[in-house]
């Protein structure tokens, strides 16, 4: 039987059987003959361990009773230690973060992604933009087909058919092709040319964050991306690594990542966030998620909730990592119902980083069920913008 | 060769073979010896019937310069081209809609769903409200055990394990457990009584459109419904038709229906909205969308763009039908970077219904692929707000 004791603020076990037991299996920190817990530790250990939290007066306390004490400084309480208890119901090792703890990953944990310069030739073509539509058609079928073949960019004809000549080219590729090849775009109505920065601020009206969109589409694309829509896959964008194109081999290329962009100041539910990520990986693709526009003034020092120990092979088998080893991950506790931000993401990210841990969202849900996803971050050679790769994750 | 010229505002047929081959096939409005088009039908024969367009002078005309003269009327003249090729591409008929047209549908389209009085039990017991966490913990473990055996309410231990004998309960559980079975609600922090109504303004603060969430969630619940998390399938809630327990049988019973809601108020991009049905889809559920809070008032005139045609069986084979036949589809074209709103997909649905179609949405990626979404009204009997089943369409 474990025994506990709430006492001035404080949340103790003296006996010594107990604190053999806890020690042992790595719960609280040791002071002298005494160990310390965390209100998530006592919670857990309450309810899935038959520990017996009595107070000063000996008297025996439930969970509410106990939380009633810590819930003014730790608001998301609950939340917190739901996450706790579902890393330790996995027989793993889960502790109070401290900042001066250092991880198993040196700082080096990123996936360099390759990039190629993208050449552009000049195309002697007029677009003719639809305002309202977000589209534009290029005059020219021959430059056209040019630039679908060599770049990807534009529809030519049907999608996945060989049938028609039209160039059609979302608001994206019509900026970059007056941007980058010198096409002209002129408005269809009155024949007047509109520059790449009239055509961004136009759209921009009707579509949010269609600046972000474009500077994330224009930065893949000049390492040589092919960045097409992502709708099909519930995404801004899917792409295809340099030298993909919609006409080589026998078979269509099939994309295996897709692209979203998070503005920094777009603060999202939770739960539609973790959304977009489950439409990728229900299709087998590798979730990229970008953040345009930060700055270092705007990386923040956030709370963190827990670190986390994972397992080794010791001797032939799988054994759980200890405090005696260093842990892999930070532990971010959330619930579907909250919101969180591109800044958010990106400071939480560099924290890790620094401190050699990978990053682990364990998001409840309103069953107080858990999912996991690992952030890890991308290098993307050259740009200046945050990418990470988003993946579900079981411990 | 189909011989067309476009004079005064106006897309015309003169010459007697390309007239004869535009009435056999559908095209256009007759007018004495005349056929008049609509820009899109003009559009989609020039690019894939070979169709020469002649000014008044006898220039000829290509797609942008024809357009010209249309676009300031109808500034989505691309995307409602894009709609009307898709339909043809697929050689089915598809007309400019007239207010006049009566579909093939009677007016009882609708698919009626069952119900069940829920039956409330009081319950003695008091839950301790953590407002940060939006979650309830029940003092109480065989109240707990109790309404999560009878009503499915709360999560009795740990999610799909026989482990634990917590009941927490989420801040719909919480309202309604509070407003329907007596349970008494006190702020863990302080012990203070919270009434119904003031959790779900303090939740309001928190989550947006939590009241909207909490009528839809209450709605079936009181029709016998089990509403729970739908988190894992990407929408706000799973429900389970009257009689679900997730005791019985031997094994856990699957949720066929995911329920969405979508605020009157609320603007959605395309592709956010259709990323949510998109999800429901991929898991095989029947994807529900509610929009509570209608009014008579609510509702609008809006302009549609087409009636569609699909096949019937005719000695023996399927063959398309004309207008000789009654259309199936009232179709509206949108983008996937354009915006819909509560109101206006309700309102659609209205009209739809009145004049005897379905409901189309065809929504024109960002490389001119179309993706269909079929909308039909079910009936909830007793409810008063409005529920759609949306399901990808194949022409």
């Amino acid at each position: 039987m474990l025994e506990l004791r709430f006492d001035t603020g404080k949340i103790a076990a003296t006996e010594p059987e107990t604190v053999g037991k806890l020690a042992s299996d790595f719960f609280g920190d040791r002071d002298g003959e005494t160990i310390v817990l965390m209100p998530e530790e006592a919670m857990y250990l309450m309810l899935f361990r038959n520990a017996i939290m009595r107070d000063a007066e000996g008297k025996e306390m439930d969970f509410n009773s106990l939380a009633k004490h810590f819930v003014r400084d730790e608001p998301r309480l609950f939340i917190r230690y739901n996450a706790y208890r579902d890393w330790r119901d996995r027989g793993l090792v889960v502790r109070r973060y401290r900042p001066s703890i250092h991880g198993k990953h040196s700082k080096k944990t990123f996936k360099k992604y390759p990039d190629q310069k993208f050449e552009p030739a000049a195309i002697s073509a007029k677009a003719y933009w639809y305002p309202d539509s977000l589209f534009s058609v290029l005059d020219n079928e021959e430059a056209g087909l040019e630039i679908f073949n060599k770049y990807w960019l534009g529809q030519y004809g049907v999608y996945k058919q060989e049938r028609g000549r039209q160039s059609k080219l979302d608001f994206f590729e019509t900026i970059f092709l007056a941007k980058h090849l010198g096409v002209d775009v002129v408005n269809v109505a009155n024949g007047r040319k509109v520059t790449p920065l009239k055509l961004i601020k136009e759209v921009a009206k009707k579509r949010e964050y269609a600046k972000q969109l474009y500077d994330v589409y224009e930065d893949w694309r000049m390492k040589g991306y092919v960045v097409k829509s992502g709708f099909k896959f519930g995404s801004h964008f899917r792409i295809y690594f340099p030298g993909a194109s919609p006409v080589k081999g026998e078979e269509w290329i099939h994309s295996k990542h897709v692209l979203h962009v998070f503005p920094k100041e777009e603060k999202l539910l939770i739960s539609e966030w973790s959304r977009a990520v489950r439409v990728a990986h229900g299709v087998k693709k590798t979730f990229i998620l970008g953040v345009p526009e930060l700055k270092k003034s705007d990386y923040k020092e956030l709370p963190v909730d827990f670190v986390a120990y994972r397992r080794k092979m010791g001797n032939g088998a799988w054994v759980r990592e200890t405090p005696k080893d260093k842990p892999r991950y930070m532990l971010i506790a959330v619930s579907e119902d909250e919101h969180i931000g591109g800044v958010e993401l990106a400071s939480l990210l560099n924290m890790a980083k620094d401190m050699g841990l990978n990053l682990l969202l364990s998001i409840t849900d309103r069953e107080t069920s858990i999912t996991y996803y690992e952030l890890k971050k991308i290098v993307l050679p050259g740009s200046k913008y945050e990418y990470y790769e988003i993946e579900w994750f079981k411990p």
